[in-house]
């Protein structure tokens, strides 16, 4: 798989996913303004890798911060950090990468400027590969609950693309599938912007799991025909009661898994889960453009000039309908979860 | 309205469905043949108007059919029904109309054949005109269901263009619009061929019926938000026990209004009735090109190249799931249609 995000020669090198599966395409970063909109444009998007783009944002922009004194230093880095914050709203791992390069930076208040620049750098690398880990251990901990011969159902793209690497709900999958297991993958194509079909698929083609597309809307006719056996996605936002905020069409999944009997996992690691956030309810919902349900690519038409739209960007999964969360560390039950973290 | 189909100076003339909404464009259709192409690459859709255009295209068939014996003539016009019952499988309506059609033929042993080609032109007519007054009869006994201030969830596009006009499940929005009710449609746009989007809104716009466009992900979580008060569907076949076929996403819905206790109906004429088909399970589900699913439009991919699809075009709905089903004559359970229309 090509890096979803890196550092590389005093950039930030996105793998341009808006683009994707069309055109293999790379956009370079040189200041934090630009990863703000890259993350906003969903060059770069999943809630994981969003959250490490957000820390290399950063660590960018504050390679480019005059070398006063610290507190000077530290109020513009802080302000960095705010404009990063405000790229997107409903994914907590944005904010929790953010509120982690800010412990950072309190913690070097003795160093000179030049050393919490490199240590700034260091730390969203350290964020990268500890995301890649914590997949991982989500693949192993979750691989258990997929067996030969079953057809998994996923949404919109919890894989590679939306981490450092390897994946969340994918991440699982793809444990499975190195097990050995023969399993086959359902990806639902996602509207409005298509992760699914643009970037699910591209991606488990590339590792040879079989999967086949669908719209949004077969996933309740083929539950009724018994063609799936389980779901699994992953999670923007999951708040202390256990309830899911994810992809637009997730709560849909649930009720429809739910009336046919069909297990619903969600995969996340510890920095999607905000135990600050009482319920879904309190989640915020990232209203976006009209325009991602209207045209296609931003460019092609599929619906009359002017015609009202509604376009959330997620939706709330209540934690009654979720089977299990799949951890780094374990699964739990959604009730279970605040108990298992709050530690 | 422009009307979806017409017999004009010899020829059926179709309102091109698959260019709408950024193009309102004309097909002529000038043979049969032409008219079951049209019907196979949805010029021309939904269930009644397929019914009305294949009635069009024996009469237009039967024109150019050589001035010999009765026999001679009525075999080569049925091979004509036969070439049009093979342009698409689920919609009973396109079976009904060649049937009735037939029956025609068979009544007018005694005509000469330029009689029978001038009554096989009117009998496609009266079809149309009574398509039309089904739709009506169907606004007037189903607007009775919709109160002012409801919100109604319709899914793909059972209007004016899926009928001769005024439409099934639009006709009853219509319907009720029409008595002075204040009500909103929210019309998932319906994939892969994206009916809802472009058709349903267009046609509620030119209306001026307030209309807002969902991806089809997007249904659940507004029930759930308490955005949708009723929902109303169209029919491709109603079996005799009630079981609905429609477009593909239907039996989501369907689903999806149970889960939340909103009440789910279907509208449909007798035409789409069949009781010779015992169940949904007999009903034959259409497998349509996966390029719907790849591309928009056929032309702009939206998934890797060579990516396995599912695309069915309909998906059957258990009668338990349905409230009730709005026909002309009156709306009944889905139990009870059988022994109405039976009668």
């Amino acid at each position: 798989m090509v890096p979803t995000v890196e550092w590389k020669d005093g950039a930030v090198r996105l793998l341009d996913q808006s683009r994707l599966p069309t055109h293999v395409e790379f956009v370079e970063c040189r200041d934090y303004r630009a990863v703000a909109q890259a993350i906003r444009e969903l060059k770069v998007r999943g809630a994981p890798a969003i959250g490490v783009t957000a820390a290399m944002g950063v660590a960018l922009g504050a390679q480019a911060v005059a070398d006063t004194d610290y507190d000077t230093f530290a109020n513009e880095v802080r302000k960095i950090c705010d404009h990063l914050a405000a790229s997107r709203p409903t994914a907590v791992n944005l904010f929790w990468a953010l509120a982690r390069m800010k412990d950072t930076l309190a913690a070097l208040k003795n160093k000179t400027i030049a050393e919490i620049k490199a240590e700034l750098v260091r730390e969203s690398q350290a964020i990268l590969e500890e995301d890649i880990a914590l997949c991982k251990a989500m693949g192993r901990q979750g691989a258990t609950l997929i067996h030969s011969g079953q057809t998994v159902l996923t949404h919109c793209n919890a894989g590679a693309l939306a981490t450092a690497g390897y994946g969340t709900a994918l991440g699982v999958i793809r444990a499975a599938w190195e097990q050995g297991k023969q399993i086959r993958v359902i990806a639902d194509e996602t509207r409005p912007v298509l992760q699914g079909a643009r970037l699910t698929a591209w991606e488990l083609m590339q590792d040879k799991i079989p999967v086949t597309l669908i719209t949004d809307n077969m996933a309740g006719a083929l539950m009724r025909q018994g063609k799936i056996q389980l779901c699994v996605v992953g999670a923007d936002r999951i708040a202390a009661n256990g309830d899911v905020a994810n992809k637009i069409g997730t709560y849909s999944v649930a009720v429809l898994a739910r009336a046919h009997n069909i297990p619903f996992y969600v995969a996340a690691p510890y920095s999607t889960i905000d135990l600050n956030t009482a319920s879904g309810a309190d989640i915020p919902i990232e209203q976006r453009n009209p325009l991602e349900v209207t045209a296609i690519h931003g460019s092609h038409p599929v619906a009359p000039e002017g015609v009202e739209v509604f376009n959330p960007a997620f939706d709330v999964t209540p934690a009654d309908l979720i089977t299990g969360i799949i951890t780094e560390r374990g699964v739990f039950k959604p009730a279970d979860l605040a108990r298992a973290f709050r530690a």
